[in-house]
């Protein structure tokens, strides 16, 4: 008993302690890239640490595919409408980690995100199934969950949705936003729309646009659960099917792009489920690497909506800086950027690979702005930006030191 | 008009010609690993070239997952029962080549496998859907096709069917085996397991042992079969109804596999269907990726059972040399090889990676057994095996003209 007390109070240190989940409706509509307006838009929220009477000390966090707004500390939030399950756990490294947030190990007091220094605020982004609107939120024309009637948005929608939700905690400027991978892109989305706004970017395994391989493994992921009959148009809600089938099929598609091969051969091998030898079946996992992608399968398939995850990969897909902001040039796009800019990649990311992270490094540094582009050697791959926290920390430490907020 | 049939006289320049599909069905039951007995097994296959008087000109051709025995010329034979629709094409770069054998660049007069000089024989793998026996075969038992009743097979089965099916033509040696991918599989099982009837090895983009990212994507590829209710536990036949939204998925998946991240890049890019900007869908393919994705599942769905897929696929993952025959040691398992080996790798094949055949290469070489080892550069990926087949050719001719056979 006193060992496990012990055990929790350490899981605690450095900890923002036990959050609660909380909400705003935005006050007016929102205009999107596709011209539909959105009414209403609700945001799901959690934040960290405390606002400075300047309220200049704000880092706004933003989240990647699978993510919510919990992105620190313990939850104490009740289940959710749009929630599978209500369960806002994240899953890493194949254990639950049930209620701790999903970047605990970067944010809190002396973390990266240092929350004795910074209010640090990490929303649901548009179209999520955590509390934010998305398809699974009733459509006020109908009464009914959108389904495949809810509007296809982008990254700039969600920093959009973002931007309103900051004006309307009354706040104007933020001193970092940062985000991994589509949570980078959402951060470099607002130096572009926003840059009055924004005094530094922290992206992280993220890039300018996904290379081709990319778009094809999203693109095969969002096939698996629209052509899973359950998934039924889109308007699967309240049938007592979901599908979850394809659902599976997409997050092991997904979870693979996410991990290297050499992880994979350090973690599972060729080992099979049982040593001694093969039990010739189809149907059965043989190999571990089998039964842990079926286990990654069915978790995620009870934790998130199915069109959430269509709605957000497709954002993912779109997001191109250079064809949006810059006429086809990622220079020209960048032009009127004036945050600082820290990126981050992992050599063995080969979703959104270093190279990525040098073009855009390169684009800055050819502006003459401020930039710095850190390469960690990790053999993980995508997942990378959630595992490998306490080398990510001094960078961003660092970077940070140098923002004036907050002192 | 002058122009076209020109055209088709070059063509046919080289070319082994027209050919008709044969049948042969082996007069004794096979003995598989997973303890169970096959009987009737029927093999269908093709031959090119002339078997000299003293039959020792025979090269063994063995395709790869989704392949059939007609790898050369033109195909004259009719639709076949269990085939889909009976058209025995092969895609290659987006385009069916319709009737010409998927590896027709290196099978004929003055080619690599040179029909002047060699008899080649090409063998549909036993669980296949072209001809040789598989689930889509009766099973005596019933009368009604086997589905998921066939027994699982490994690629020494596959081996046992083809010496069964040699020995059968009255053929005792072969001057090489040879084959890419699984095919290559198949011609290094044969070495070990009938090490005095084989004096040669062609092993093209192939492995000793899958890795784990590649066991990985086969199982999803499964999976994504038998999570498609029309799969029906495997008894789809006669149902009117088969798995073709996951079949689609799956050849999906492992097409992404066979190419390099490179490859896509060079050929789609991020081009978009329409020039001029997204159209903002989630089920209408936006990037011209999206659509080859799409037309690759859709020709795969109407040529291939996915049965012959999930038991071809099952039986690649298992192949593992060292396990099967060495206790765990390539060296040991390698131990009783007589044949000469060459192993051609693809430095952008990441399914079947070049470090693959170098290990296979260092074994031989600790063993003191002959033995080259090719790594072509080249960024198409594991499909280089059917592509780059001119830069293959002169290693493979070189290596063959060591082989006193045919001359």
């Amino acid at each position: 008993m006193v060992a496990s007390i012990a055990g929790a109070a350490n899981q605690l240190a450095g900890s923002v302690g036990v959050v609660e989940g909380q909400y705003l409706d935005l006050p007016r509509p929102v205009r999107l890239d596709c011209g539909r307006e959105l009414d209403p838009v609700r945001v799901a929220y959690e934040t960290y640490g405390t606002l400075n009477p300047r309220r200049d000390n704000v880092i706004l966090v933003c989240h990647a595919l699978s993510g919510d707004a919990h992105a620190a500390g313990i939850s104490r939030t009740p289940p959710e409408e749009g929630t599978r399950d209500g369960f806002a756990a994240q899953e890493r490294d194949g254990l639950a980690a049930k209620a701790l947030g999903w970047w605990d190990g970067m944010i809190g007091p002396g973390k990266a995100f240092d929350t004795d220094r910074f209010f640090v605020i990490s929303t649901n982004l548009l179209g999520g199934c955590r509390g934010t609107t998305g398809p699974s939120s009733p459509d006020p024309a109908t009464g009914k969950p959108y389904g495949a009637g809810f509007p296809v948005i982008t990254v700039a929608d969600m920093v959009r949705v973002e931007r309103a939700f900051i004006n309307e905690l009354g706040i104007d400027r933020l001193a970092a936003v940062a985000g991994g991978s589509l949570g980078g892109m959402q951060a470099l989305e607002w130096a572009i729309l926003f840059p009055a706004q924004v005094d530094a970017v922290v992206a992280i395994a993220s890039t300018h646009a996904l290379h081709p391989q990319g778009l094809a493994w999203n693109a095969i992921a969002r096939d698996a659960i629209m052509r899973d009959p359950a998934w039924q148009g889109g308007h699967y809600y309240g049938t007592g099917r979901a599908p979850d089938a394809g659902m599976g099929v997409a997050r092991m598609v997904g979870h693979m792009t996410y991990l290297s091969a050499e992880a994979l051969r350090e973690k599972f091998g060729r080992r099979l489920q049982f040593a001694d030898d093969i039990r010739y079946t189809i149907t059965e996992p043989e190999f571990e690497i089998e039964s842990y992608l079926q286990h990654q399968a069915g978790s995620f398939v009870r934790r998130f909506d199915a069109n959430t995850y269509l709605y957000t990969s497709r954002a993912l897909t779109y997001f191109d800086l250079a064809r949006q902001h810059g006429g086809g040039s990622l220079v020209r796009a960048l032009e009127g950027v004036s945050a600082r800019t820290l990126l981050i990649a992992f050599s063995s990311d080969w979703l959104y690979p270093p190279a990525a992270s040098r073009d855009i490094e390169t684009a800055l540094l050819a502006l003459d702005k401020p930039v710095e582009c850190h390469v960690i050697e990790a053999p993980y791959g995508h997942d990378c930006f959630l595992l490998e926290e306490a080398r990510q920390t001094p960078h961003i430490r660092r970077f940070l030191a140098g923002t004036g907020a907050g002192e």
